[in-house]
């Protein structure tokens, strides 16, 4: 007998169960990250993400460089959407028997490049092998100031609904790795700079879009901005997707929201499909932009780039609950979710 | 090409590696957990313990409340052996399809019974089905005193050595579970008072020793008690037996460490040889017990029990390096750690 169809009916009974409504738990499970009070000073914010070799990365597809700069980038990027500074990570590794200790090295160095350059330090963790799959739980610490998080639920009808970069380049590159699986070496090693997977001329070539998904870059300047400057109403970092993030951040505010084909972000000369390219914008993952709302008041204040990341705006939440697309012949349609349930039947 | 020997050597390199130098780290990678300073309070306490099918349990054996309620001792050990109060928990799951949700469900249980009796509240985590085995990493988040956490870098020569309770139980517990892992249904189902492992008339027994190993209970108020009332230079809770856990303590302090047979807490009536008795003593894991030292002019403030635990004095922190055992014919050994390393070659 199972006791739990969804993995939301498995966080709903957790949630019931844990110390969540506690005082000192300004957020808990349920929203990016943990909002913890400590006391007299900010809040610390802590979030764990799991790397599954077989789930979230292949070893003949993905560099042991990039899933470990992944494995942390996944964490950071909550934090990114929470408005918070990270500042330290915990990294529990079981690592398979039949990798080596140079994928290990090669693994933290990924990892730790990441880390220096977000200012996080790596400050414990727990390591053992295994005769099965590799397995990583990363874990980073962060903190915000007292009530300042960007929250899932501070959405209201009427914000406008914004994406940072171009959504679904991480899932282009996915599809590049899975049609040839060795791409040039280049493509393999991070880049020195200070941005990874930013500023590149031709939003969704073919290099693009390897960097998106190999080296994703967290958004920590951009959460902070949006926190900075109260921007932001609400906030989630796209890691399963818009269709899937956008709905649970309408869900968490209890709101509806609209998206304007149109206005998703595509560039001009893209050698896709349509419907491919449309699959990739609102199903695709792992693409750790930021997708936030804005009062219509703050709208003007919103500039149309932040450190040469585009911010797109790409429809409004409403009063009423559902997620709709808009198409190009302004025909509404219900926008489904599509994202992955660990739970979910097969 | 294998690049580390051992797991030290591997988070030797780490440590080097990590940013674990920098001012907001009290304590990093290699105490029993992190100190860190977040701003204006208290200093927190962060530590990830992994729980993995066939190397930390296994699914015959312990009883799936069990694994829950050992996955969350583990790391509240560490808070206890840093004389901390512990505040929030992570808990990342990677449940294999063997197990069904009941399985997952009595985990929590397990484990949310304990977080619940300790104060902890568990603020998220990340869940995930996979085809292998179950691992489970489990992080916790507490804090202490500025600058009052107890290290295990604090013993000098002279510092007498002291282990609460009775070590070798819990390594006795698996014994026993192996020799019939059905055992009877009372010792499945952990106990409702405020005390698990504590409080048995007769330590050894057969139920006292399943219960140590089944339902550990994690030292927190000792550990308070020696923080506050300044009594312990060095402490650090028996994981993995004393003889490699004091073995860490004394290479973090720079000292050597003479430990008396005869001084070993020894129940009166065992049923066990004296060899069989001595291994367990010393190279069991799993007890979850504090070992501390203390200053020989503190040494008359120390009780005897604490909250029912008896506190054994078992031996004296030395100048030179290395670690004996002095027998109950007054002859000296070498006590050599038997405890497991993940890197070392069977």
């Amino acid at each position: 007998m199972e006791l739990f169809n969804t993995e939301n009916e498995f966080i709903e009974w957790l949630r019931a169960k844990a110390l969540n409504r506690e005082h000192r738990v300004k957020a808990g499970i349920g929203d990016d990250a943990a909002v913890l009070a400590f006391r007299n000073g900010y809040e610390v914010l802590l979030k764990s993400d799991m790397s599954i070799e077989g789930v979230h990365f292949k070893a003949g597809f993905h560099p042991s460089r990039s899933v470990g700069h992944r494995a942390l980038a996944r964490s950071l990027s909550d934090i990114a959407a929470m408005g918070g500074t990270p500042k330290f990570a915990l990294v529990a590794i079981a690592l398979s028997v039949r990798s080596n200790h140079s994928w290990l090295k090669s693994f933290y160095q990924g990892l730790l490049a990441l880390a220096k350059r977000c200012g996080v330090a790596v400050v414990g963790g727990d390591t053992a092998v295994v005769s099965q799959a590799t397995m990583v739980d990363l874990v980073v610490a962060g903190e915000v100031e007292p009530g300042r998080a960007l929250l899932r639920s501070g959405a209201g009808p009427g914000d406008a609904i914004y994406v940072s970069g171009w959504p679904g380049a991480s899932a282009r590159g996915l599809q590049l790795l899975m049609e040839r699986p060795r791409p040039s070496r280049r493509f393999l090693i991070a880049p020195r700079g200070r941005s990874t997977a930013a500023g590149f001329r031709t939003p969704f070539s073919p290099r693009h879009a390897l960097q998106s998904h190999l080296y994703p870059e967290p958004r920590l300047a951009l959460g902070r901005y949006l926190l900075e400057r109260r921007l932001a109403s609400a906030a989630i970092d796209v890691s399963d997707g818009i269709s899937t993030d956008l709905c649970r951040l309408a869900e968490a505010s209890g709101v509806g929201a609209i998206v304007q084909q149109g206005l998703l972000p595509k560039p001009v000369s893209l050698e896709l499909r349509e419907t491919d390219w449309l699959a990739l914008a609102l199903h695709g993952g792992e693409d750790y932009e930021l997708l936030f709302t804005v009062s219509s008041h703050k709208v003007p204040l919103v500039p149309r780039t932040f450190q040469g990341t585009t911010l797109h705006r790409i429809g409004e939440i409403t009063k009423s609950e559902g997620m709709r697309l808009i198409g190009p012949d302004g025909r509404e349609r219900e926008l489904q979710s599509a994202g992955y349930d660990h739970f979910r039947k097969a």
